[in-house]
């Protein structure tokens, strides 16, 4: 048997890749991007309407086409290689990104009735215009399921399945009453490679129905019909049209359809393994195991451990859930994360745009200044907070500006201040018993920005490893391809012998220093308090009140 | 007798003006510009302490040549003036500006010794190296003297006249040995000019004196030898340079001398009225009465009331100082302010600056924005707070920023937060018994910046007047210029005569906007949360450390 491959595919925010990895040393041998087309770097938005986020499922499709086909030629260079040598695929995506589909699968999107409405599209992870329904879903679990509660950190969050589902119902009723059902991103990718794209035969993964959806075989798969139509009627009746079952990505959708097969130049047939989100696949690309701590470091931040399914886990408040199978099969997934730290970066230069600096430039002046001497204090909460607090009104802070504080000062503060948030995260898992023996970074920022890795590990104070790959997430499809292939087909039986195979990290290794260590700590005392007074409601008198006041002030304004 | 004219002479934070006025109507038929030469826009830094603020005496000493030299010639061209027709001068300075002496009053910054060494320059108001003597000597008022402290807001602060010299005893002991005492920039000047510089007969006037050095004839004068030998013997020895009296602005410090009349070109022995600080002269150009509160908007703000001496008055804390005859004789003269105001708007386009983007610029853009709609709120402490909290150690602070936060928005939200500032200040005059009728503003911003001044008659819910003159603290010198000169030469015998003629308000007042008032009702509760908060020790726990530790873990890491 000669070299195999596998496939995998990576939908993100701006851009999906695919890329063609040896099954048997993790070796990338080809990759292919493709910018999604339709908005504002392949975001619909609503100038009116900051919490609005969508992305149009046409581009989804494409992106299939482009990147294999891409990457297919690319790899043709490689001796050995053949698209005959590819033996499974993988498949990411972002979310919760739920899409309204027919009865056919079809997204509404893709209709002529509902062409260029942003509520038949795919409500991107980051699309927040349910935090009035979020709310509303947290006060009744509250009182009549807190069980569901419990394994999502304690909050329903803006960002997932049912908040979206309920504003689109309360704004677009439209697209709902057309919509048959909802489907994750993820599912529908898997559903349509494999030709199980119409919802009623459609496998749903574990990871976006267990992490956003309150889907738990503790209590029979998705929320009940009674608490749902408590909700609303209308998300009552929606819940048949969901099936009992999840799927992790050990399991496969099924086999590429013949049509795509086709169209892409592979072998007919070969297993898709069933979908995850991103963050999670990256887990895997990154070698999670019990012990490890994956941080995916990008326009957001990710963070999951995974703990054996065979020990008790207790409800550790604020994560943003608890998952069995979610991440490893046999493993609860523990997901936390930071709704955004490349983007307040990003926010800063090219919405605050301080004149002749770009990203380099502020980097390089920002390495010069020690810890503590601009004698700022940031709040990364630019885009909410997703953990501990799991609050999305909540924002963006910053105190300490004199009149001699400079651009670089600022921005070293914003790193710090995602930093501090990170070290919140790390705190709660181990409150609550989890181990951290390694770190393990990948995502886009932690491979190419030296400043922010080693603030981060003089803010934890912990050594920081770096995953070899640049493209975690898609190594870790990658990976579920080589699993759902199997050892007999030149893949792996098991997720260990796969990431003992593929997922290697750099030798460069990120080490605390001691004396930042001690100021960081200092200053971590400080943002705890800025952290609580603002966060944490009762903490202190009045505090809590100010950032949500303000947006409602904010939004009544724009309104009027 | 023909027109009468009277110079007003005014030195600021950048540069030195002279005026030439019309004293039967206040019209101002000349005026020049001098910048100082020295340092950066006349100020001499520090990189290492950004708490220095220095300026050179010899600056001072060429810009009363070039000014008044330059506005004669100007003058010239009017029909009816001449030389001779120029009655007296007034003068008005920065201060807390003081500078050490020699026992000529030759101020060491101008012997050879000690060239180019901050330390023998002038101390400008913005100085705030002696923070922690303020501190101290605040500590030790408050169990020795407390009504020292309750006649200057309940705390000593770090701009301040014994502040500065104990700093420079303590970190240049040189240059505390070699002077002789410290004089304040206003009495050196009408010292120099009517030839009573040396110390022993120098006249000091009530303003700096009072509001700065903590003067009172209720106590005999500046405070006791046992209480500053206490503080430090130092200043205990320092005491006896200092005089008993000390005088208004309806006093001449003497006669113009022969040498500088002929080096001006003026007649000799003109009457010079004694020196006031800017703010206090630019209240009486104002046209300052009971009943008017006076606001000096320019890089700060300096608030002023009067009130007169028949009834009594209480103790109103968190002023900057409360002094009989300060501003007006027979009144006393209140005076409250905000360290930064539109140097907090020069920060944000000079230094955060914005690409592209200038005053205009951001002016413009911030003016299509309603209130509230940013969801921005901003604390105007970046250069500390003076009123009410008086506590040079407080920052800047920002709050409510979202991924889409635009630098228009954070530019107006630095103009609200003034406003809020500027609101907190009235409403404690309001508090404690005084009423305001009207109010006045004057100096740079006020005349140019009509969405400032829109936003605060919004937000403090008054209409506000703008003064005639662009340069009420010159035309203030100017009048009290008319006033020791006197009705017979010409001049006014009282200065609300010489108000009724000289000191004229615009057309234009600014009425708040009822919508704008609600909206701006509702975010100043949330602006006192979180002033109280940050500012007030023991109000929210934790908080109020917090900006003096990041300030205290500033000055470490600069130092190490």
């Amino acid at each position: 048997m000669g070299e195999k491959y596998v496939i995998g595919l990576d939908f993100g925010t701006n851009s999906a890749r695919a890329i063609i990895v040896n099954a048997a040393n993790g070796a990338e041998i080809a990759t292919a991007v493709f910018d999604f087309p339709t908005g504002e770097k392949g975001v619909v938005l609503d100038a009116r309407n900051p919490d609005l986020a969508r992305q149009h499922p046409a581009d989804y499709l494409k992106a299939v086409t482009a990147t294999v086909t891409a990457a297919l030629q690319q790899a043709a260079a490689v001796p050995g290689f053949s698209p005959e040598s590819v033996i499974g695929i993988g498949v990411d995506t972002t979310g919760s990104t739920p899409l309204p589909v027919d009865k056919q699968g079809t997204p509404l999107a893709l209709l002529d009735e509902f062409s260029g409405n942003p509520a038949a599209m795919a409500w991107l992870w980051k699309d927040h215009t349910g935090h009035a329904e979020a709310v509303e879903i947290t006060a009744l679990a509250s009182k009549m399921r807190p069980q569901y509660l419990a394994k999502c950190g304690g909050a329903y969050s803006s960002e997932w399945f049912w908040s979206k589902i309920l504003h689109c119902k309360r704004t677009s009723p439209g697209v709902f009453e057309a919509a048959y059902t909802w489907v994750e991103h993820a599912d529908w990718m898997t559903g349509i490679l494999t030709g199980t794209d119409a919802p009623d035969v459609m496998k749903r993964c574990i990871c976006a129905a267990g992490h956003k959806a309150m889907f738990n075989p503790g209590w029979g798969g998705y929320p009940d019909a009674e608490f749902l139509t408590a909700v609303d009627p209308a998300l009552g009746k929606l819940r048949v049209t969901l099936p009992d079952r999840a799927y992790t990505v050990a399991d496969a959708a099924g086999g590429l359809t013949d049509k795509w097969a086709a169209k892409l130049g592979l072998p007919a047939g070969i297993p898709v393994a069933m979908g995850a989100f991103d963050a999670h696949l990256g887990a895997v690309g990154s070698g999670i195991e019990p012990g490890v701590l994956v941080k995916i470091i990008g326009t957001s931040c990710c963070d999951m451990m995974v703990a054996p399914m065979t020990r008790e886990l207790p409800d550790i408040p604020g994560l943003c859930g608890i998952v069995p199978g979610s991440i490893l099969p046999g493993c609860f997934g523990l997901e936390a994360g930071q709704s955004a730290v490349g983007d307040i970066f990003n926010w800063f230069v090219s919405y605050m745009r301080p004149e002749k600096e770009s990203h380099e430039t502020l980097t390089e002046k920002a390495l010069r200044l020690k810890p503590g001497e601009s004698g700022l204090l940031a709040l990364d909460w630019h885009n909410g907070n997703r953990t501990v607090l799991v609050d999305q009104r909540l924002t963006g802070g910053l105190i300490g500006m004199t009149l001699q504080t400079r651009p670089e000062e600022v921005y070293r503060a914003l790193i710090e201040a995602t930093a501090f948030g990170a070290r919140v995260i790390m705190e709660r898992f181990l409150e609550y018993g989890m181990t951290v023996d390694r770190i393990v970074n990948c995502g886009g920022i932690s491979g190419k920005n030296a400043l922010l890795m080693q603030i981060y590990a003089d803010v934890m104070g912990r050594p920081l490893e770096i995953s070899k790959s640049a493209q975690t997430c898609a190594l870790g499809s990658a990976m579920a391809g080589a699993v759902v292939a199997g050892k007999a087909a030149g893949g792996h039986d098991t997720f260990a012998e796969a990431a003992a195979a593929m997922a290697l990290t750099d030798d460069k290794v990120y080490q605390p220093i001691p004396e930042n260590r001690k100021t960081y700590d200092r200053l971590f005392t400080l943002y705890k308090k800025m952290h609580d007074s603002f966060g944490v409601r009762g903490y202190q008198e009045g505090l809590f009140e100010v950032m949500k006041e303000l947006l409602a002030i904010r939004d009544e304004a724009r309104k009027g």
